[in-house]
């Protein structure tokens, strides 16, 4: 978990598709991070988040539909977090999770290829 | 590698970030194919045959920038080409690569939160 829940984008990195080899380190950084997205149970915790009345959703929303333990959740959930994929909000005795859109949305523009991205950013 | 290998998005799957829980076969198929770009080296490679001239390189074009054994750098060209990310060209005795930016798109799509995803598409 520490390889993965270790990573995040803080800084810029340059498209592994941009048309100019990416640099070791960022190759890393970026790998480290779509790790924490690259597992069957955490697509899915996001997908539950995401779809959550309100879009947020505590530790015990979580465990019954995923069909997983609730320490197995948080551990999941930590390394979303970790990864600056979710972030957690606590009030009173619980602890809501909900995405970070901003986060998710440059990872996903790091991986679409140059000449969709020209063609978003001239519209 | 056949845990990733095996990984390819043939059919369309709904976003973990759509609205609606995804479903449990989705998120593996999913995730084994973020599996496959979630790997530093894999990200350099994809990096170097987008940049390459004409966006195709051989095997041994991408040894020396990698720094990695042909070996090496065949396993992960492996990956990439059954997760559907690029493909491969037999001419002559030489094999050449180049990216799939269509299969980039699809997974970068189903990683775009849906409010930037709704952006583009009515635009």
């Amino acid at each position: 978990m520490a390889d993965v829940g270790a990573a995040k984008i803080n800084t810029p990195v340059v498209s592994p598709l941009a048309g100019e080899p990416i640099k070791r380190a960022d190759a890393e950084r970026l790998a480290g991070v779509l790790k924490a997205f690259a597992d069957p149970a955490r697509l899915r915790l996001l997908s539950l988040i995401q779809s959550a009345p309100e879009g947020e959703a505590s530790v015990t929303d979580l465990t019954a539909p995923l069909g997983l333990s609730q320490p197995t959740v948080s551990h999941h959930l930590r390394i979303l977090t970790e990864a600056g994929l979710i972030e957690r909000e606590k009030r009173g005795v619980w602890a809501y999770y909900r995405t970070v859109p901003a986060a998710i949305s440059a990872i996903a523009d790091l991986l679409t290829p140059p000449r969709k991205r020209a063609t978003r950013k001239t519209r």
